[in-house]
């Protein structure tokens, strides 16, 4: 997507190791009519899968999740990283392991908003290595549920995410890839 | 507004304490359209202030502060609770005392996304005791700029609030104003 791979060329910074920083757009400072626009290009891409729920995992998957679930009329789950007090003691926790954090996050939702049956769209800021995504994969099967597609707004080709993905066989999307990143330079795959 | 008034009155529940859970349309599972229904409220009454920016906190004020944020055509800050390795190490940070949370915790802004000579909208999803929204006010005033409005879509006004943030003479508006939570009954104040 043309808009967001001209951002990304504006005020992205690789910062190394892998790591791109988005905040002045995506996950600190937001730009709500950027993820508006993803967020209709998500629902344009997605629109014959027959899904019945947006899954993403908080913090910077939220806005464009909300975005796209607008855009295709479905409601949001966001996998909290911390159990809050509101939430039952019976819940669905993974765990995976998070490159930016260097560490191992937990990934749970309820129960109460993602039973059987549903259909699971995932979508999240970036794919990297992939490990956020298999654990919202892990979280929508163990409700009883079915990923019928993923999308990410960024994906970095280098850190193998895709492949990691891609023995599920659904449709996996992303707006901007990024094939390289050297020094200040950022190429798209594309 | 009657909208989410109706939504809180089928699907709400007091958990006591003050606790009032509304995960199933607000803060786990979010319903886009109730989001945007209320941003769009919000962007209404508070056109006329002049706001350069829109600043809420993670991680349940990003869904209501990004519909605002998009129906005012303005960038929109989180602040973070925890530092992420893309943050500069000068920061502008305060401390707030979360009654859902039983502690403090750290509301972290950077100054790449939070300069001097801004006019600030705070929207967050609850006013309660209002400590958290005092503590975006101390970001913003340590930033150099000066909050214009606030505005919350539930507030429970027997915790106090507005009466902590009304020496800031700004308007103040929320969506839902409770005024008392007894057993299974929520009342509304209008």
């Amino acid at each position: 997507m043309k808009e967001l791979q001209d951002r990304i060329l504006q005020e992205g910074k690789n910062l190394g190791n892998g790591i791109l920083k988005v905040d002045g757009f995506v996950n600190h400072q937001v730009d709500p009519m950027l993820m508006d626009a993803c967020g209709q290009e998500f629902a344009k891409r997605f629109a014959s899968l027959g899904a019945t729920k947006v899954l993403t995992a908080e913090i910077s998957g939220i806005a464009p999740a909300v975005s796209t679930a607008l855009h295709m009329g479905l409601p949001v789950v966001y996998a909290r990283k911390h159990k809050p007090i509101t939430m039952p003691d019976q819940v669905l926790l993974t765990l995976a392991p998070s490159h930016t954090k260097g560490r191992t996050v937990e990934l749970i939702v309820s129960p109460e908003f993602l039973g059987g049956g549903e259909k699971v769209l995932i979508i999240d800021d970036f794919l990297a290595s992939g490990q956020t995504i298999l654990g919202l994969v892990r979280l929508t099967e163990a409700a009883g549920s079915k990923v019928v597609g993923i999308g990410a707004l960024i994906e970095k080709t280098f850190e193998g995410g895709r492949d990691a993905l891609r023995p599920l066989g659904v449709p996996i999307e992303s707006l901007a890839r990024i094939c390289a990143m050297e020094d200040d330079r950022i190429t798209f795959c594309d």
